[in-house]
């Protein structure tokens, strides 16, 4: 007997049907012979209603009341699910993070998960249950009700997975499985199969949405077979699982974009040591997630920095690259928002030379202009243009034939 | 330095502006030098969609599940009042009932409470903060949730009261206290600033809505000095309390009613040992709440048994009326429900006679006739008929002149 963990998302419980629709899915995985655990999140649209009410009663809200309110959101649903569940004569009860030992840090709002026992769960399971958790919550050392941040659920479900040893953990979504490109604006983009936990994880920062990084991050670290599946079909979805010699026979294996992201250029900064620390460590202490970052230095002693940050925190940056640079005679900051990032992602980059300068070769045949270069192990990405993505990743999908993927 | 605490019900936290005015009045208690416990509901509105959602899952719903779903409901309050606390600058802090080991029976959707641990309220409370509690919510022995009931967060207001041994619960709610008589149908009915525990729990069993029964039960268990106030006005409220000498003076302190009861008459039974039992055995089994019985035995040996039960109660009542008179030879069953049951009750009546004659002849100079009567040591209650009601509920303040008190 199978121990299966599934995730079903907001909008796979958006209404009584949809939770219907789950529980006539998760009933049939039971029938086949499995025990099931089922995460999910709050109904679709709850969530925002709930942080708008938090706003609503304080313009700043403490982040652990805005816990506290957050997560009724997901106890409505499994309460619901559950129902669901019984009303198809379907024995199953629904748990809370504190009920069975989510404990977490006491970061409230994104909180980690240190452990979870397994103890309730398991004993639900044998009595014939499916057993319904409410993900993107958890409990801290005092008792306090904290939850994951945005997309938690997926790593609700990867933690009960790992800590369950289950046999695979299915994350349901509106999407069948990951795609070499975002099919609505690449026509010949494919699903995948199969694809390794690191290229999943680079193609999270790359800007790929289906799955929260921190949730594949986890299933690596406890080697969870982790699927990507549709809640409104029958597609077997794509599997993101360990590395093998297959997957790198392939060069690139997707190509993903990033269009919410502002450039930052600080001109003229005299080149001596510690500059670069001296504009970024104020950055990071602000919270704000600098990306891609390129210095350049001119023949005649000055550097240029240039760096990219998401477009909601580039008014700040911008304050501090100001106080940074302040007195510093001659330097200048100049902005552009309207910029994107595409990258190519593929273990096979390991193994194989040649794929940036083929990525190179092909954008500058279509006359797009490359602004800034990052690469990593298995990644490289560009800053281009913002009017130019949608040519870009195009372009880049077919150098590397991905629409003839799985054919 | 006092403890109070303070429960305010849907109605008064039913908007964000609402609870904004419970946050200033809950601060003035506090600046005036007070510790401050607050219990709050769930908005109005929200348990009833609660209840909606968990008929649409399932038409029966299982009561453990049922209590997950509906707890959500106080959550939403307790985060939403801290929060607007904390924007007036008040440091609070919000508590689930677990979190503050509300400990109830497993008896879901009517628990009941056995213990509270005040540890973690009086270490919130000693740092400063004003105490937002969950009303209506516990959990179990197992950790699961569970909730006491429509009411129920009266109950929580007085159990924490009398776990803290705090030195007064106020009630808030729409009505500014306890009156003679319900007011909407007695034009004379004067405000009580003062009334013994007993009382408070004829009138709630006799129809009064103010407060739950089982939450003055407990107020008269631990000896705490329960306040009903309004939460829209600073008029002084009504003082549930000790019986004292004065109130004893008092022959009647109150006309109550209820116009949700049916009545059921078993004719012709006959006049054996244990008929009674025959038919009452099993309305209990069935949970029905059977309020006045009468029965009348008459010279040809055969006895009718007459009560009432809640009107929504009846169509069962019927049937297990009609199951156990099958077979009996000439017996028949009939019913109404256009009655009414008003009552008169007051300490006074232990230590005055001529209470019930007064209220008789009241009644039959006025036309009114009366179809049932029960009394018990402290009230009288007589069945007559609905349309009659509100001019009885009139007649019998005047008989008392409860329209001069406090005056």
């Amino acid at each position: 007997m199978a121990l299966i963990v599934q995730k079903y998302g907001g909008t796979s419980v958006g209404d009584p049907d949809r939770i219907r629709n789950v529980a006539r899915r998760v009933k049939k995985t039971q029938a086949a012979g499995n025990q099931v655990v089922v995460v999910v999140s709050a109904m679709a649209g709850e969530t925002n209603r709930l942080v708008g009410l938090a706003h609503e009663m304080h313009p700043e809200p403490s982040t652990r009341e805005y816990d506290v309110l957050l997560s009724t959101g997901e106890q409505v649903t499994i309460a619901c699910l559950a129902l669901a569940l019984q009303a198809m004569d379907q024995p199953s009860r629904s748990f809370l993070g504190h009920q069975v030992q989510i404990m977490t840090d006491n970061a409230y709002s994104k909180a980690r998960i240190k452990s979870i026992d397994d103890t309730r769960i398991r004993c639900a399971l044998d009595a014939g249950n499916v057993v319904v958790v409410a993900g993107f919550q958890g409990m801290d050392e005092e008792g306090n009700i904290t939850t994951l941040g945005r997309g938690g659920s997926d790593t609700s479900a990867v933690a009960l997975a790992a800590a369950l040893k289950a046999d695979a953990c299915e994350i349901y979504t509106d999407v069948d499985g990951v795609y070499t490109a975002d099919p609505r604006l690449c026509a010949s983009a494919s699903k995948l199969n199969k694809i390794s936990y690191e290229e999943m994880l680079e193609m999270a920062s790359a800007g790929a949405k289906v799955l929260q990084h921190r949730a594949v991050e986890l299933a690596a670290k406890h080697d969870v077979p982790l699927w990507v599946k549709s809640s409104f079909s029958e597609e077997e979805g794509t599997l993101v699982t360990k590395e093998d010699s297959a997957m790198a026979q392939l060069l690139v294996s997707g190509v993903e974009h990033n269009e919410n992201e502002a450039k930052i250029a600080v001109r003229h900064l005299a080149d001596e040591p510690g500059v670069a620390a001296r504009l970024f460590m104020p950055i990071a202490e602000a919270n704000i997630n600098v990306d891609m970052i390129v210095q350049n230095v001119s023949a005649d002693g000055f550097t240029d920095l240039t760096f990219t940050v998401p477009q909601n925190e580039l008014k700040q940056a911008i304050q501090i690259a100001e106080e940074v640079t302040k007195g510093m005679d001659g330097s200048a900051i100049e902005t552009d928002e309207n910029i994107a990032k595409v990258s190519v992602i593929g273990v096979g980059m390991r193994s194989h030379a040649g794929v940036a300068s083929t990525a190179f070769k092909r954008l500058s045949e279509a006359g797009i202009n490359i602004d800034m270069i990052s690469t990593s192990e298995i990644k490289i990405s560009m800053v281009i243009k913002q009017d130019q993505m949608e040519k870009a990743i195009n372009e880049l999908h077919e150098a590397f034939e991905l629409g003839q993927l799985n054919t």
